[in-house]
């Protein structure tokens, strides 16, 4: 065997004590394959006295974990404390000026300093491996750096939040409301007190920035990320989706087009016979399209303590093997800078659901702004959904809208934002429309 | 920049051609990413003359590979020739012995002589390398040795024949016999003049044998595996299963049971829900389930130039970063020799399909027999088929037999056997039964 590897682990929540149980269980099937034996020198948490179900007097404590990503004792920092700034920039800043390998699964750190983190881990020498960062268990960035290498990857997109998957899930499967599924998830512990960070999709859009740098050799650009959450998701879209052969998922999509890098995350329809479509409950995938490989995806758990965990072990192991590769693929200042595409220039088919005031002429009106925009539908739907009937029979006396739903050719954005501006202002819809992208898969 | 790394090729077939172009198409790209350039100096093939759409003037020819393999000019030999023996094993053999590193997407040479190869490759610390073997573009090797090391798997399953995925997806669309839709393969060229291999499951076996090995630690033994092909599948049972809410694909399965490895390639129904019944045409899949990273699932192309070259590429690359992994995660010293759980052990629930003569009684003895054997029934349909009675209907004037169809609860093979054994001998039934496994997924 080789020398042993010294890690320094800081925090200790979820992930942390993930790490330290798989460690503490499988350290001897590791340390054979890799012939090496991988040592936790030292640890920091906020909670010293917690009970994290392992031993951990064998490895010396830190207080504050820059304390810690400075020691000599170690050569591999974990970064495990998570947050965009504050500690944990700072404990990873250290650990790189002091040669020390640096492994993460901190996606809000990465997508807004991962440019000048990898450029400073480049200057020092050393690794920042993040894989637990993007979709937890999948092993998304290896596949992507490693297995892909020298493919022109054309698209990635995937299911990169479970919270919303298992909203829209259970939403589908059980035709209840956001709202209701959303305060059930709360009491179960699937989703925040404050759930804006996960079913914005704010969460997805800080891996969404990582996956599209790899996949396209650009700085990262999370300011760039068109944004959508699955708020105004009902069980009427739903129920039509359904209908029409699609589920709706929260997808965040990144791809090459020809005025620039397309980088969004919104709900969008895909086929029901699409591998994606069953990809169901806190599940996530990623998928690549590349030149020569086709189309590969990848699915699997995207969170909680035993994917993770498994993720940054195979970036620790990496490290204990010697490979210290490019955090993005490529040098730092080969990464060619982001040229957004505008979202107005989004090209496919948009399913819309409009209120429309039952009266003669309103259908007609609404056909012919469509018209105007150039757009041609696919398929009308003008008929009450079970689901809308029954809020609104309650809700009043006098005719309710009618629901229609309307499917479109291919077109783009600027154009149905036009035509819904038109049909807003004729007056002959109540509320807003909803509109859900369609992508082709 | 640090030196080349140097290539020979041997085998200029569908992959050899496809690595050329891959290499000659996106070089610049890789060499600037891995900081080295990638040159191929050496190729072999049985034609020289042919054409294959790439420069190779730069490249000296060799007549034969054994030459390339022990020729000083190159570092990495990568075998593309195919083969158990013969001239691929020599001169894999050759190459390792003078000290080069091998990649190879062989699974038959692999499926046999792994562990032989493996272990000469370690005496000389070179890699043997081989992404390219298994489920062409998806990265499952890397994946099991890399990004899931130190999880304990459980079992690691797939769709890993795309002949057969074909054959399949084709029958169920359009109603069609097995003998039908192979013949128009095999004009498509999606299938062998000779199909035993692929439709057999041997093919399937293959690279089964090389993901046993890789999840469970253990030695190869691809005659340990129990083999069932997709040869006896009737649109009778693509549309039972349909109903039941399943569709049948031929599974590779590898799992850890009590008594040992369970090794098995046979037609099984999984849920039509789940992700794996949306792998359809040639597209395959492997999915791994393991403690702390749960159940992962890859879906890619399984065979091809463009997805085949370029997993043969990702094992090029990482030797050129000067990775050597141990070719079945530890040393072959380590693996541990290969424990068969028996066939008849098998624990499940079965698809049964029978044809009965249609008199008082029959079906009173088969349900008989099964209890006898405590099978306790899930679902009994007995009832024509479209298909059964169109077939039927042109056969004979007498009264044709009545298609029955159960499906077990959980029981075990052996178990199902002798209900079978005795149902058939009491005469009641029309030929052989058919028998489908249930995977639980």
């Amino acid at each position: 065997m080789s020398e042993p590897i010294k890690l320094g682990i800081a925090g200790l929540g979820t992930v942390g004590s993930g790490l330290l149980k798989l460690i503490e269980k499988n350290a001897k099937k590791i340390d054979n394959s890799l012939g090496r034996e991988i040592v936790i020198k030292g640890i920091s948490a906020r909670q010293r006295d917690k009970d994290r179900g392992v031993d951990t007097s064998s490895m010396t404590w830190f207080d504050d974990p820059r304390e810690l990503a400075a020691s000599s004792k170690i050569e591999i920092f974990v970064e495990l404390i998570g947050g965009e700034n504050g500690i944990a920039k700072d404990a990873v800043e250290t650990a790189i000026r002091s040669g020390k390998h640096v492994v993460t699964a901190n996606k809000a750190l990465l997508a807004h300093h991962g440019l000048a983190l990898a450029s400073l881990a480049e200057e020092n020498n050393v690794a920042l491996n993040f894989e637990g960062a993007v979709a937890g268990g999948i092993p998304i960035v290896k596949a992507i750096r490693e297995s892909m290498m020298g493919v022109e990857i054309s698209r990635v997109y995937g299911i990169l939040n479970g919270t919303c998957n298992y909203i829209l899930t259970k939403m589908e499967r059980e035709g209840r409301k956001y709202e209701d599924v959303l305060k059930e998830a709360q009491e179960a512990g699937y989703a925040e007190a404050d759930p804006t960070f996960d079913v914005g999709g704010h969460d997805s859009a800080h891996k969404l920035a990582l996956l599209t740098s790899l996949a396209f050799g650009t700085q990262t650009s999370f300011e760039s990320i068109y944004l959508e959450g699955i708020e105004t998701i009902t069980p009427a879209d739903l129920e039509a989706a359904a209908d029409l052969g699609y589920r709706i998922k929260l997808l965040a999509v990144s791809l090459k087009t020809e005025s620039g890098i397309e980088q969004r995350v919104h709900p969008a329809m895909v086929p029901i016979n699409a591998a994606i479509a069953d990809v169901d409950g806190v599940t996530n995938c990623v998928a690549v399209d590349g030149e020569f490989i086709g189309d590969v995806m990848l699915i699997g758990l995207g969170a909680g303590a035993g994917p993770t965990a498994t993720s940054v072990m195979s970036d620790i192991v990496d490290i204990a093997r010697g490979v210290v590769y490019p955090p993005f693929v490529h040098p730092t200042g080969d990464l060619i800078p982001y040229e957004r595409a505008k979202m107005r220039a989004h090209e496919g088919r948009y399913y819309l659901r409009l209120a429309v005031h039952d009266r003669p002429g309103a259908f007609a009106a609404i056909a012919q702004r469509m018209a105007e925009q150039n757009i041609s539908l696919e398929s009308v739907v003008q008929r009450r959904l079970q689901s809308v009937t029954d809020e609104d029979s309650h809700s009043s006396v006098t005719v309710p809208p009618m629901p229609v739903i309307m499917v479109t050719h291919e077109t783009n954005e600027s154009a149905i934002r036009r035509a819904l501006e038109a049909i807003e202002i004729d007056g002959h819809v109540v509320g807003q429309a909803q509109m859900i992208r369609i992508e082709n898969l």
